[in-house]
């Protein structure tokens, strides 16, 4: 299992790929993000995007996936606390294989939890062509290995 | 529709209630973040929240399908642009009628695309006690109603 102790800064893992199809964008889009370029082609056509698109919360769903697959379903991961940025910089589109290059930005021990550790991440997500999709930078708690002896 | 103009600082609308039911909380677990706290009524006992609760990125899906259909499918929006912070401060349970406030934080016109606008929004997440279970602030684009005369 991964504690707190194996995330240091730098980069941490390259996980993937992933192949995302187009029945997939559209279920996610019909049930979290109904907007027709997310849906349609046509509409997608007429977008800024200018195609269908996959919805930038089913790209940020799709990196969680990638990271319990790969990091955090081996790690001692308490809780997610929150993100500090999403960037969507190119659409999502149908057929992509996603890989996403994670890096540790910072790991801190808690104050209020000294038992635990705060890991600060930064996940890119690119398509196969090396086109980078989305930045997202979150922060989650892990056990520490050994138990503060304060 | 509403444009650019129509997002002006302050309170914009009160979204919802949304009734989330365990079956929905499970599925998007099993899908995008299964982790066990997020599957399993035990599992969830054990975890930090005490009981089963729904993985932080179905809360941003739901905020954003409650945005979707309150907001943005009658408005003038052109693409999402990114988050600058979500926060998830309690957990999502099964059974939860959620309801989103919606804050405008701040409205400009974008440089480089005189003839749209950038919102940035700050969406609240609570349940039916009042508990605060999340913030998420993003950014938008959006017409303006009328094209700038340079």
């Amino acid at each position: 299992m991964l504690t707190f102790e194996d995330f240091q800064p730098g980069h941490f893992a390259t996980l993937g790929p992933r192949h995302v199809t187009r029945e997939e964008i559209i279920s996610f889009a019909a049930e979290y993000d109904p907007q027709p370029m997310h849906l349609d082609e046509e509409a997608g056509r007429l977008s800024l995007a200018g195609g269908l698109s996959g919805s930038g919360w089913h790209m940020c769903a799709l990196a969680m996936r990638m990271q319990v697959d790969g990091i955090i379903g081996r790690a001692d991961s308490l809780s997610g606390l929150g993100v500090d940025e999403v960037k969507w910089l190119a659409p999502l589109r149908p057929g992509d294989d996603l890989t996403l290059e994670v890096h540790v930005d910072e790991a801190r021990v808690s104050k209020s939890r000294p038992e635990t550790g705060i890991v600060r991440v930064r996940a890119e997500m690119f398509n196969a062509s090396g086109e980078k999709l989305m930045t997202i930078v979150s922060n989650g708690l892990f056990r520490r290995r050994a138990p503060a002896q304060a």
